[in-house]
């Protein structure tokens, strides 16, 4: 998606170690006019899977998520990182480790709202090290659910989360995947 | 706005001791058409009062917010409860007490995105006893911006949060008020 590339390269940082800073415009500036445009390009590559639901993970997560299920008329689950006092006592959990955090999170979703049979697709910000999709995927399947696409804005192909995802057999869609990030380059596959 | 009202009526829970249950369209599984309805209200109540920026408290926050700000064609801020690694060392932080954690929580805005002479709009899911609303207000005048209107989707106002924004003099919107919740009811103002 150029219009995503573009930007990551006028507003984007190379921080080093791999690290990707998009404060201005996803992780904390959010645009909320590029975040729709994002939504509409994932809903026009899964319009064909057959999702029932969209899930996500707090907290970067939300805004895609809910860009996408509005274009394809879906409800967004997103995992929490705290259960909170309005969850039931019984719920699906699942650890990741967070490679930016560098500490274990935990991921948690209620059962009232991914059950059995569901088909989901999973939309998050970043697929870097794929620790937190397949998460995400566990608790999916916990549920009973199938997951029927995955998608993130930013790809950090050097990261070799993909591979990761490939045993799913699903169509799994970046719109800004990068190949490198030496130096201060930042450089797309 | 009666599409909210009609749908806590619906699916909202008052699980007692005030604590108000909307985890399957906003703070857990989200609606993402509801919230782009509930932007555009909001952006139609607050056409008028010239914000340069959207401000809100992660989590729950974010997705009428975003929504706001896609209507609004605003950029959105969401306070952080913890600082990532892409943040500068130099922050703008306050503490408020959070009413459904039980505990206190920073929010943490980068001086990258929240400058003198903004003008902020400031958008969140609940108002309650205004405490996360007034970290934010003291987060924006710290940088020197100046706070112009003041949203939420849900309003307790059995909680009282309203009057301690009157002395800022700014226009306050919830689109659905809650005056009462005894019992299993749920009484709209």
């Amino acid at each position: 998606m150029q219009l995503l590339k573009d930007r990551i390269l006028k507003h984007g940082k190379n921080l080093g170690g791999g690290i990707l800073k998009v404060d201005g415009f996803i992780n904390h500036q959010v645009d909320p006019v590029l975040m729709f445009e994002a939504g509409k390009e994932f809903a026009e590559r899964f319009k064909d899977v057959g999702a029932t639901k969209i899930l996500t993970a707090e907290i970067s997560g939300i805004a895609p998520a809910v860009a996408t299920g509005y274009h394809l008329n879906l409800p967004v689950v997103y995992a929490r990182k705290h259960k909170p006092i309005t969850m039931p006592d019984q719920v699906f959990l699942t650890l990741a480790p967070s490679h930016t955090k560098g500490r274990t999170v935990e991921l948690i979703v209620s059962p009232e709202y991914l059950a059995g049979g569901e088909r989901v697709l999973i939309i998050d910000d970043f697929l870097a090290s794929g620790a937190t999709i397949l998460g995400l995927v566990r608790l999916a399947q916990t549920a009973g659910a199938v997951i029927v696409g995955i998608g993130a804005l930013v790809e950090k192909v050097f990261e070799g989360g993909r591979a990761k995802l490939t045993p799913l057999g699903v169509q799994v869609e970046s719109l800004a995947a990068i190949a490198s990030m030496e130096g201060e380059e930042i450089v797309f596959s």
